[in-house]
């Protein structure tokens, strides 16, 4: 990597391999790239064959889908992604926002698999527009509570859904208050074979989570064997829970199993148009690309960085398109970058895309071998590994911590999970985002304003209420520390006339801008008007410590043309031409009435 | 005055006397305050009379309820208004919102004088929540560019709509395509006596306002007299046409006149509740509560600046709530503070807000005089009188001179003006105010960075692209001139790992911080995940000059436990601690390649 600037993406977009990072690290692959890249995907197959079904059932599809979503898509994003690790597929998240948009469709006709395409076919395009119109920094605008808020509340809702099927009753539900009373009504319906069979599985793997590894270690199996003996586990479950079903025969006796699965892989084909079904399905289509890129890009980022590699934000939006529109072509369902399937396939020692590239060719090869033998597959099952793999989304803890940290940023959490929980993810999301913005918006509308004076002896200036300074009394200097833009323009007015109307004896007004980043036109505006009447009640206003930057601008308007006062370097040679009896005075250094304090001064 | 502090409002705040201002001048008030403040009342009742007149036209009521508006809201504005010299009462822009609101409700079955009526209800029940609420902070998201950009093209809505008038037709519409579409269908009704009486009256009041003052003059009239000759030239205007209008039975030809208004000043009463009707007009409501408010405060606050008064802007929500609440009783429509009129009150010497209660007392009178006189005044006279007052409204030039200043509130700006001209005035301030929010969002989430050196034999530290400047090859410092919050949280992390990962060299990054004002939950989050990253790539990451109140709020996180470096005082600390070696290579003053600039640097 020789990356210069701190914008360096600018690199690959010169670039013409920028639309193709394959022809980049493609011609540097050998086979000892080969020989790490197969280890991980081997490793992550059996991680994403119980993950696919399980996510599909979660999404409300035929199990299949998940089967055909970890195929096409993963290879090209092999061949459009910029992370080296990254592993694209099903995810909880995304499955749930899927199940949601799939099962407000209500009587369109239009079956829940026909939706499902239509909605990654959407997504892929949305997320294809976005990358080639560089819009990645829109994701920004989600603010790290609302985004931690929303997957804790989608955490337990997907809990919440998948505790029906660890006890044998579909009753459905989007939010939490229509899970709990479909549970409540459905309670009686509950099968002993699903209880045992879900929360075996459960405690199963939770179990093999903690107790396998050190277990296999101290029977003094091969710690690299160990590994993937542990992953394996939801493999070794699926196995044994479908022999006990399919030996005594539960399906019969109406436990929920997966059912017949086609035979072969998918035929390719794209869904075809429909303005209504595409209308209703765009809203839920471009949260689930705006959610699925903030996820690809944040697990991307996080591991490219410990290996000092580096992403292309648009580009990773390219590539999750392709892998959605790929998702489309096969029937899937929207598709995004795993966080857990990710980490794993780092620690497994993938080096290249192509890692991605041989899973798909491992998840193809089992859907050819697994569509016969997963019929019996008892859905409790399923169930048990979507919770084990949410328990970790959920994080309440981070509620607290960001609370203490800041109120606003805590209440905008807690507002998103609440209304998550309550009313969806959609609406989770949304209202995080405003409130976000809102709570910015409060913030800077009310900056932290200092009335600064003269630490004595120095040059340095301090706010008058926390340090012994001293003053002119025919001179205002004050210190605003925010940007001046337009939720404070008038603050800014009112705080100069107060300050001036309540000093009468006061000429000269000098405002410190050393924290001022811009000026836009309302506090330009605001600027011109304060000057304006400062001038006409005898009252000069000066600048001190204006950025370069801001000062360009500034020269640019008619504000410095009109000024009554002058624009100075520092706020040192403002007082130094302003009071320089006050300047003689500092620098003679004045008695002190009272001790003075470690740093010499009163 | 005696206010200390910036926020000096909070001493209004302590008083009981906060919600009713006049306990506080009243007191004061003696003979000569009496005096000035009559002679305005009188100035402004004559420029009042005409004015309440036309914008009853303007919003499409009888001419009555413009008197009616201009009696109790005055009255009550007296008591309860902190701005010494506002005149509250009909405006053009507020009108012309009325007009769009109340035009807007189709077969409902509510007369427009009913629906204008609820509007000013609703309007004052909003303002008074918003100021008892303390939500006058909430005015300050309608940014300059958004406000001017409106009253612009208010003002050629509103003159577009008056020329239906000056030509004799009525042909509505709310939009300039409405406008000119129905002005194109209906141009072939043009009458005559409408034009000459229009262009007549419109051409005697732009000279009257030009030439009528310094006529009289010449002619040696007092200055005093002339300036109150020059305020009455429209009741001159109006005596004028309503005679003509008379004397050749215009009325009876077709001319359309004012016609009959009832005698009498009008009886007390509130609207009734309509369910259906109070939710149509919320919307309208609320945009006319802000924007009157925006108004109203700006020019309170000009006015008072001017004066070294002050204003509290809650408790003018108060007051234009309480007098809204009093247009409502009266059957009038929504007042707020005009700039004209009380740029007028101002200069004719208006001392307390006595004035506006004499002014409301003059037009009570005129109402009951001018009823019967006021059939026969030709609606072409009133067109002109608010095509006059609306030309200053139309600021076209503050586009190019925003523009040249700032792209992004240039852009607002005129998408603003186009918005409301095409699609009317809720959609223009509605798509103005989120234009506001995005170009801010976009400018904040890709701030300025510097790589910063030091500046040799200094301690000042300089960005090394535009500062001959000194750096250690291990040490990364970098300068990021914005608060740290959502929006450029992933910058920050892409930026830091980008110049890490072109440079494997660094084992320092030291963040100078004197720009950031604020470090929010989302960049605290991106910091902990740098200084993760970059620790487990054996790079250490530092802070220096940090602000005190972001410091104190870093300090409740776990930011500082794990950050891998320290977080130095000064930046010249820092590099003293990290790079001793570059420190006492700067101090002895290194030997120039190139010749010394003005201030003995390379």
């Amino acid at each position: 990597m020789s990356l210069t600037g701190p914008d360096g993406s600018r690199r690959f977009r010169r670039s013409p391999r920028r639309y193709l990072p394959i022809l980049d690290w493609g011609r540097r692959y050998d086979r000892a790239l080969f020989g790490a890249d197969l280890l991980a995907a081997v490793i992550v197959t059996i991680m994403l064959i119980p993950q696919s079904l399980a996510y599909a059932l979660l999404a409300g599809l035929p199990a299949e889908t998940g089967l055909y979503a970890s195929t096409l898509p993963l290879l090209l994003y092999t061949f459009f992604g910029t992370s080296r690790t990254l592993a694209v597929g099903p995810v909880a998240v995304v499955s749930l926002m899927t199940a949601a948009a799939v099962g407000n469709l209500g009587e369109t006709g239009v079956s829940p698999v026909a939706a499902a395409a239509i909605l990654a076919l959407l997504s892929g395009l949305m997320l294809l527009a976005m990358g080639l119109a560089r819009l990645g920094f829109l994701a920004s605008f989600l603010s790290h509570p609302v985004i931690s808020g929303f997957i804790t509340a989608s955490g337990i809702l997907i809990a919440g859904s998948q505790l029906q099927n660890l006890l044998g009753i579909k009753a459905g539900g989007q939010t939490l208050p229509d899970l709990a009373t479909a549970l409540a009504t459905h309670l009686s319906g509950t099968r002993l074979d699903a209880v045992l069979i879900g929360f075996g599985t459960l405690g199963f793997l939770l179990w093999a989570r903690r107790g396998l590894g050190p277990l296999l270690k101290r029977r003094g199996v091969a710690p690299g064997l160990a590994a993937v003996l542990v992953r394996a586990a939801p493999v070794l479950a699926i196995a044994l829970t479908t022999f006990i079903s399919w030996h005594l025969g539960l399906a019969e006796r109406g436990l929920a199993v997966v059912g017949t699965i086609p035979a072969g892989l998918p035929a390719l084909s794209l869904p075809g148009f429909d303005a209504a079904i595409w209308l209703k399905l765009a809203t839920p289509a471009l949260m689930i690309s705006i959610i699925g890129y903030v996820e690809t890009v944040s697990i991307a980022q996080t591991l490219a960085a410990r290996r000092r590699e580096r992403i292309d934000h648009d580009q990773e939006l390219v590539a999750l398109g392709a892998s959605n529109l790929g998702a489309a072509m096969v029937g899937g369902f929207p598709v995004t970058g795993g966080f857990a399937r990710s980490v794993v396939n780092f620690d497994s020692g993938a080096r290249t895309p192509a890692a991605g590239a041989l899973t798909a060719i491992g998840m193809a090869l089992a859907t050819l071998a697994l569509t016969g033998l997963l019929y019996h597959l008892p859905q409790a099952t399923l169930a048990a590994t979507i919770v084990i793999a949410v328990l970790s989304l959920v994080d309440l803890s981070a509620l607290p911590r960001t609370w203490t940290y800041s109120r606003a940023d805590g209440l905008t959490m807690a507002v998103t999970v609440l209304i998550t929980l309550g009313f969806g993810v959609e609406k989770g999301i949304a209202t995080g985002v405003i409130l976000s913005l809102a709570t910015h918006l409060y913030r800077t509308s009310r900056p932290h304003v200092a009335v600064v004076g003269q630490v004595p002896g120095t040059e340095h200036f301090r706010n008058v209420d926390r340090h012994h300074v001293v003053t002119a009394p025919d001179v205002l200097s004050i210190r605003i520390d925010e940007s001046l833009y337009f939720p404070n323009a008038r603050f800014l007015e009112e705080t100069l006339y107060a300050q001036v109307s309540s000093h009468p004896e006061i000429r000269d007004v000098v405002l410190m801008c050393p924290a001022v980043n811009a000026i836009d036109a309302s506090a330009l505006e605001a600027l011109e008007a304060v000057n304006d009447q400062l001038l006409s009640s005898g009252v000069r206003l000066h600048l001190s410590e204006v950025k370069g930057p801001v000062m360009d601008r500034l020269r640019r308007s008619h504000l410095l043309d009109n000024l009554g006062g002058k624009v100075f370097l520092t706020h040192a040679d403002a007082m130094a031409a302003l009071a320089p009896d006050l300047t003689a005075k500092t620098r003679a250094e004045p008695r002190c009435e009272t001790a003075r304090d470690e740093r010499g001064l009163c």
